[in-house]
C-alpha cells in the first residue's frame, strides 16, 4: 500500500472505531484512550489525523453528511421520496454505526460543542426540497407549507427512532415509520398523492419487505 | 423548621440542584461536585441523602414521574386531551428543570443505567389511556389501533421538542406542536372530532395563546 492509502485506511479505522465508542458511550463518557484501543491503531498515528476527542466527533459527523442518503429512490413522485428517505435513513441507523453515532453526537445537546443543528439543517433541507417539489407537483395539500411539513417529518423521525431504539433496538423502525406515514398523510397529501403512496417505502428499495 | 422538614427541603434543593447540571451537561459529564456546589448544601448532607451520582439521576427521575401533568385539561373530548397533554408536556419542559432533567437522562440512552424506557413507558399508557376513550367516543378513526396512535404521538413529541430545543431553545414548541396537530389529526380523527379539536390546546390551559 502507497504511504497516503495507508494513511485514509488508518483515517478510516479510527473513525469507525470511535463511532462504535460514541454510539455506545455517548460524547462525554467515550474515551479517548478506549477510541484508540478500540480501532487498533497507535496513538501517534491517532494524533497525526486528530488532535482531541473534539476533532475525531467532528469526523465522525463530517463522515456522514457526505452519504448519499438521498439518492437511491427511483421514484418520480417526491412524495415517496420523502418517504423512501426515512426509510433509507432508517436503514443507515440499523446497519452504519458512522450514521448511529452521528445522530448521537447531534442529539446529546450541549455535551460535544459542534454546531448541534448541523444535522438537523441538512435533513430540513432535505426533506424541505422534496417536500417542495411534491407541492408543485400537486401532492401536498396546497395550504401547507413545505418547510414546516419538512419540520414535523424530521422532528418525528427523531424521536420515533429513539424510541423504537429504546424499546426493541430499531428492530421495528421500519413498521413504525410505516404506522406513522399511514397516519400522516391523509393530513398532508393530497387524494391522489394519498392514493399512490407507499408508507412502507418504495418496493425496490427492498428495506421493508413492501406490501 | 422541624428535622424531617429540612430533610425534606434539603432533598428538594438537592434534586433542582442535580437536575440543573443534568440538563446542562448530561448525565456522564455531570459531576457529583458540581451537583452539591449547585445545590449549596454540605457534602455530607448530600451523602445523607444519595450515595451516587446514580441514585441522584433517580431521584430527579422520581421526581417527574410524580408530576401531575395529565390532570389539567377539563375537555370532555378525550382526542383534546391527548392534544392538551402535549401542550402541558411542553409547558413544562419550557418551566420545570426536574422534568427536562428527566428527559434528558431518559433520551441519553446508555449513560445512566436506569431502565431507559421508564419515561416514554408512562408516557406511552398517558396517551394509549385517552386514545382508547377516544376511540370509544368515535373520535380516533376506527381502522386504527390507539397504541400505534399513541407510539407516534409520543415518538413524535419527542423529537419535536428536541429539535425546537436545538434550533430555539425551545420557544416555539407550542407553535410546532399544533402545526404536527394539524398535519396528523385529518389521518387519526373521525370528521367530527376534527372539526371540533383545537390543535393549539384548550383555551383555559392558557399554555398557548390559543386561537
Amino acid at each position: 500500500m502507497a504511504q497516503q492509502e495507508r494513511a485514509i485506511e488508518t483515517r478510516r479505522r479510527l473513525l469507525i472505531g470511535a463511532a462504535e465508542v460514541f454510539d455506545e458511550r455517548g460524547y462525554a463518557a467515550a474515551s479517548i484512550n478506549e477510541i484508540q484501543e478500540r480501532s487498533g491503531i497507535t496513538k501517534g498515528a491517532m494524533y497525526f489525523h486528530f488532535a482531541s476527542k473534539e476533532e475525531i466527533a467532528r469526523g465522525v459527523m463530517a463522515a456522514q453528511t457526505e452519504l448519499p442518503v438521498d439518492t437511491r429512490s427511483r421514484s418520480a413522485s417526491p412524495m415517496q421520496r420523502a418517504i423512501d428517505l426515512t426509510h433509507e435513513l432508517a436503514h443507515q441507523l440499523r446497519t452504519n454505526v458512522l450514521f448511529r453515532a452521528s445522530i448521537r453526537l447531534t442529539v446529546e445537546q450541549g455535551t460535544f460543542q459542534a454546531n448541534d443543528s448541523d444535522l438537523y439543517d441538512w435533513w430540513l433541507r432535505a426533506f424541505g426540497q422534496e417536500l417542495t417539489r411534491a407541492r408543485d407537483g400537486g401532492e401536498l395539500r396546497e395550504e401547507l407549507v413545505p418547510e414546516d411539513v419538512a419540520a414535523s417529518v424530521v422532528g418525528s423521525f427523531t424521536g420515533i427512532q429513539m424510541l423504537s431504539h429504546v424499546m426493541c433496538d430499531r428492530r421495528d423502525l421500519h413498521e413504525r415509520l410505516a404506522r406513522w406515514w399511514e397516519q400522516i398523510l391523509p393530513g398532508i397529501a393530497t387524494r391522489e398523492a394519498l392514493r399512490r403512496a407507499l408508507p412502507t417505502g418504495s418496493p425496490e428499495l427492498g428495506l421493508t419487505g413492501g406490501t
